[in-house]
C-alpha cells in the first residue's frame, strides 16, 4: 500500500531540467530551469537540489546536458574525453553522497559502452537519466513497503534532515517509510528535527509532510533526548548519503547524536536508502570523506547574522553513525542488519 | 586566580534597576530601566534578563521595587500581604529555575522578620538585593576556582546555553569555570552549542567569550556527538536551573542530549551552580516543573518564519539530566558527586 505524493523535485522537459528550488522552500515554491551541465553543477553545490538520490539523478542529467554541448567535438574520442573531464568536476560538487559518484560514473560508462554516433549517445544518455528518475520512485516505494513494517501501530517516527520526496525523484526514503506506514495506519505521526544549520527538517520535511496531511511535530535538534526519555518516540528513521559495507552510515550532521540518544533509550534506529547509496568499495565509514561547508550556514539564518562575527566556526555537513548503533538498513530489496549488509550486497547484484 | 570580566547584566541605580536587554544581543547592546515590579515581571518572562542566578537577583529587586509602590498601604499588615501576593506573581513568571523562588521568598521572609516601619523595610529590601547582587559575583568566582581544576591543560570545554556573566550578576557559573581555567591556562578553548530555539549559545555565550578574548568555536546543537567522537571535547560544563538532592539537574533544553553523548564517549560532564540553585525540598528531578514556552520561539528566528505555519510545535524550555550522567556538581563550596550532594547540602547551611 503506497501513499500518493505529487512532489517531483526533478523533471525532464525535453531539452532541460526543471528543479524545485529547495533553498527557497517553504517561503516560496519556485522552479529553476537547468540548461547546461555547469548550471547543474552550481545547483548541486548550492543545494537547489539536495538529498543523496536526488543529486545522483541530477548528476546523471548533468552528464546528458554536457554531452549535448560536446557535440561540437572533432571526434568520438574527444567527445568521451570531455565527458570524463566533466564527470570529475560534477562529482566534486558534493563529496560525501555516493549516489552522485554512482550515477555520473554510470552515465559515462554507458556512453563509452555504446557503439553509436555522438547525437545517438546524447539521446541515450537523456533516456537513461529519465529511466533513473522513474526507477527511483519505484525503488522508494519498495523501501516504503519494507520499512512500514517496523513502525508500530499508532507509533511515532523521529526523523532528521530531509530524506523525503524532495531528496529523491519523489516519495522519499525515510519519509517514504513514513508515507507507506501512514497509508496503512493513519494514526502514526512524525517528529521532525529542525536540522541546523540548513534547517532541512523545518523547511523541507515539515513542508512535505504538512502538504501530505501527515501529522508532524517540529522539534529543535537538542530536544530529541527529552522526547525519547518521555517515551514519545517509537522508532528513528533517517536517510543516508553513503553506507559502508559494515553499515557505518554518513548522513546529515546531527544524525550520530540522535543515534546515541536512541541507543541510550533502546529505541530502534533505522537507515532507509536505495542500494545506490551503499558504497561496496569501502569496508567502514572511516573512508567516507566529510564535506565541510561555508561558515555562513551556521552564522546566518535567512541572511541575518545570529552570532558575533568574530567567533570560530567549523561546519561539517555530515557525520558517520557506526553500524553498531543501527538496527537495520531498509532498502528496496529488504531490511538488513549492518552485520548482514556486505553479504546481502554481494548476493544481490544491482544494475 | 580569576579573570576580569566587565559584563554586568543587572545594576542598581538607586531607585530603579538597569538590565542589559539580552533579547537584543549580540546585534545591539542596550539597557532597559526597570522602575516597577510589574516591569520586572515582564522582563523576566520575556527573557530580557535570563539565567537562574540572574533572575533570582532580578526577582529580589522586583520585591524591593514593589515594596516602595506599596508604601501607600493602610498599615504594615496590608503592606506585607501585598508583598506576598506580588511574590506569587513574580515566582510564576519562570517556573523551572529555583533561584527565583529562593530569592523572592528570601526577600519576603526578610521583610516579615524586620520589626521596622514600611519605609525602613523598603530600604532594607533594596540593600538586601544589592547584597545578593554583590555576593553572587563572589560565589561565581569561587565556583570558577573549584571548577578550573577539572579542565585539563590545553583542554576544550563544551558548554550549552549561556551560564555566563549574563546569566548571573557577572562572571558566570559554567563560563566562570571557563574564565578561571583560561586565567590559569590560556591554551584552553571553548566550544559553544548554538542552543536552539533561543540561541543563547550563539547570541550570548559566543558574545561574552569573544569579548573576553577566550578562543571560542560555535557549533550547532546536533554537532556535539561528531566533535566528541573526533576527540575534540575534553569536558562538558553547563549551568543549571534547579538541582534536586540526588543531583538530577534541570537545565536548558538540549542539555540532556549532550549528557547522553558525553556518557557514550566517557567525557566528564559537570554542572556548575551556586547553592541557591539546589532545591533541598525535592529528592529527584521528577518533581521539577518544566516550563513550556511559545511555539514562536521554534517557528521564528529574528521575526521570520522558518517552517510551514501549520506544523505542530512542542517547546519545552528545559530538560532534566539524571544525576547518573553527571560527574560532579561544581559549587562555591566545592565539587560534589551527585550521590554526595544531599549530605553535603545538609552539612553546609547556606544563608
Amino acid at each position: 500500500m503506497t501513499f500518493e505524493s505529487k512532489i517531483r523535485p526533478i523533471e525532464w522537459a525535453g531539452d532541460h531540467v526543471k528543479l524545485i528550488d529547495q533553498t527557497a522552500l517553504p517561503y516560496e515554491y519556485t522552479t529553476v530551469n537547468i540548461k547546461t551541465w555547469q548550471e547543474m553543477a552550481v545547483a548541486i553545490k548550492d543545494m537547489i537540489v539536495r538529498g543523496a538520490p536526488a543529486i545522483g539523478i541530477s548528476g546523471a542529467f548533468g552528464v546528458a546536458l554536457g554531452a549535448r554541448e560536446f557535440l561540437n567535438s572533432k571526434n568520438l574520442d574527444e567527445f568521451l574525453q570531455k565527458l570524463e573531464m566533466m564527470a570529475i568536476y560534477l562529482k566534486a560538487t558534493r563529496p560525501t553522497a555516493v549516489n552522485l559518484m554512482w550515477a555520473v560514473d554510470k552515465q559515462v560508462d554507458y556512453a563509452k559502452s555504446l557503439n553509436l554516433s555522438m547525437p545517438e549517445i546524447v539521446e541515450k544518455l537523456e533516456q537513461n537519466a529519465v529511466k533513473m528518475l522513474n526507477e527511483d520512485i519505484e525503488i522508494n516505494k519498495k523501501i516504503g513497503e519494507h520499512g512500514a513494517k517496523i513502525v508500530p501501530k499508532g507509533g511515532t517516527i523521529l526523523t532528521h534532515c530531509n530524506a523525503g520526496a524532495l531528496a529523491t525523484a519523489g516519495y522519499g526514503t525515510a519519509l517514504g517509510v513514513a508515507r507507506s506506514a501512514y497509508a496503512k495506519d493513519p494514526t502514526i505521526r512524525v517528529f521532525a528535527d529542525e536540522t541546523r544549520p540548513r534547517q532541512q527538517g523545518a523547511r523541507l520535511t515539515a513542508w512535505e509532510l504538512v502538504n501530505d496531511g501527515i501529522p508532524t511535530t517540529l522539534i529543535t535538534d537538542g530536544m530529541c533526548g527529552y522526547f525519547m526519555k518521555k517515551g514519545e518516540i517509537d522508532v528513528v528513521v533517517v536517510g543516508g548519503d553513503r553506507v559502508a559495507l559494515n553499515g557505518d552510515t554518513a548522513n546529515k550532521i546531527g544524525t550520530y547524536t540522535v543515534a546515541l540518544a536512541a541507543k541510550a533509550h533502546n529505541i530502534p534506529f533505522y537507515v532507509a536508502v536505495p542500494h545506490s547509496t551503499i558504497d561496496a568499495s569501502i569496508e567502514t565509514g572511516d573512508q567516507i570523506p566529510i564535506e565541510e561547508r561555508d561558515a555562513r550556514e551556521v552564522t546566518h539564518i535567512n541572511g541575518k547574522l545570529v552570532c558575533p562575527e568574530e567567533v570560530n566556526i567549523i561546519n561539517p555537513a555530515f557525520d558517520v553513525t557506526p553500524g553498531e548503533y543501527i538496527t537495520g538498513i531498509i532498502t528496496e530489496t529488504g531490511i538488513y542488519k549492518p552485520s548482514e549488509l556486505k553479504q546481502a550486497i554481494n548476493a544481490i547484484p544491482v544494475s
